[in-house]
C-alpha cells in the first residue's frame, strides 16, 4: 500500500548550488514516514506511548534530477518489507513534471526503551499493512 | 491581509528536549512567507527572475508554549509593513488547541543582484498588498 | 566574560541565494552556547542531570553582512544578563575579515522537568559568571 | 589518505528520541568533505571558480550506535575511489569512546555549469590523491 504526500522545496532546503541540499531529502522522507503511519492510524507519538523506538539503522538514496526552490514534490512512501524487528520503507520523490527526482530507502529497527531489540509490535505491523 | 498554512512538527524539527528546536521556527516562517507570496501571485522564484533579492536583515521571535512531535500547527502570516526598501512580515504559530505557541517578526531588505539597496518593486508591493 | 569559538559555513548552512540561510544563525548560536557552558565546567548534558531545562523564550538577530560558503567565522558569546529565572546570551559573529556579520540575542528560561519556572541554579549561575 | 575532523553533537543535531537525527549525519559528512578538500589545497569554493559542480548522486549510511547531545565525534574521511566523472567518499564516525557509531558513503558526480557530465578535473583528482 502506497501513500503520497505533497511538499514544497523551501529556501532552507536548498544550498548554494541552487538545489535541494542532499541531506534534506531524509527530512522529507521522515515527514512522509510520519504521514504514512498517521493515515494508517498509527501517529508517530504512539511509538513513545507504546514504548517502542524505531531508530534508523540504514539508509540509501539516489538523486536522479535536481530539485529546486519552489518545486512542488510528491513523496510516495511504501513499506518494502517488515522483518522480525525491522521495517524497510521506500520513498519515491517526483517533481511537478512527474519526473522521478530521487528515491530513498530507510530501515528502522524496533527497540525497547532499554535499547533491546524487539519484534515489530502487532499494532504497528497491522497499521503498516505487513 | 492574512494567510494561513498548516504544517506538522516532524522528528527532524524537534530536539533532545522533546520540543521544536527553536531555530526551526524560522524554517516554518520561511515556508509561510513563500506560501504567502505564492497565493498572491508572486512565487518565490520570481525574486530571482525579477532580479530582486530579499535577504533577511532582522528577526525576532517569542516562544510561548512548547511545540511537540506530531503537533499540527497553523502559521498565520501578515505583512506588518512595507518600507521604501524593506518588508516586515509577522507570523503567529498556533497549535492544535489554537493556543498561540510562538510569534515571529522577519524583516527582509530588497537589494539588487549587485547588492545595492533598491525600492520594493511595484509588483511585489502590489502582491503583498501594501 | 567572553568566549569565542570558530566555525565554518558549510554547504548545508547556505541557501539558493548563496549565503547563510538566516535560520541557521541560531544553530551556530546554540553551538556557541554549549561551548560557552562547557569551557566554564557546565556541559550541556548537566542541564538534564541537574533537572533544569533551559528552553529559549525569546530571540533577536541582526544580519549585517552576508556569510558565504567556506567562510571561517568567529562566534563570540557573552552573558548579557542573568535574571531570577532567565539567562540572556549575546552572540557576535565575525567573518574572516573580522567584519561583524551578524549578532544575536537568545533568552533562555529556567524551568523544572515539570515545566515550572525555577531560579537559575547556583552552579549554572556560577559557571556563567553572573 | 585519511583526514579526521572533530565535531560536537549539538542540540539542533538531536531529535525527540534524544539522539542524532539520522539526516544530520550527512551534514557532518559534508563538513568533513569540505575539510578534506581544504586541507589538500582544494577549498570548496574552488568548485565554483573552476566551473565544476559536484552534486551528490548516491548515498548510503549505517547507524551502529546512538550519538547523543554533547558527544564529541571524530569523522574520518577517505577517498574510496575516483571514477572518470565521479568521486566516492567514505566516512567513519566514532564517538568519544572510539566506538564506530556510524559510517557513510557519498558519491559525487562531476558536472559542468551547464549540467553536462565531465571528467574529474586534474587539480581535484590530484588534491584528492587519486
Amino acid at each position: 500500500m502506497r501513500t503520497t504526500m505533497a511538499a514544497v522545496i523551501s529556501l532552507g532546503d536548498t544550498d548554494a548550488a541552487g538545489v535541494l541540499f542532499y541531506a534534506r531529502l531524509f527530512d522529507f522522507a521522515q515527514r512522509a514516514f510520519e504521514h504514512h503511519c498517521l493515515v494508517r492510524g498509527f501517529p508517530i507519538t504512539r511509538f513513545w506511548t507504546d514504548g517502542v523506538l524505531a531508530p534508523v539503522v540504514h539508509v540509501e538514496a539516489d538523486y536522479r534530477a535536481p530539485l529546486r526552490l519552489g518545486d512542488v514534490i510528491a513523496i510516495e512512501s511504501c513499506v518494502e518489507g517488515i522483518g522480525d524487528s525491522s521495517i524497510r520503507m521506500a520513498y519515491l520523490i517526483r517533481n511537478d513534471a512527474e519526473v522521478l527526482a530521487a528515491e530513498a530507502l530507510v530501515v528502522h529497527a524496533c527497540i525497547s526503551r532499554e535499547g533491546k531489540s524487539i519484534s515489530v509490535p502487532a499494532p504497528l505491523r497491522l497499521a503498516l499493512g505487513g
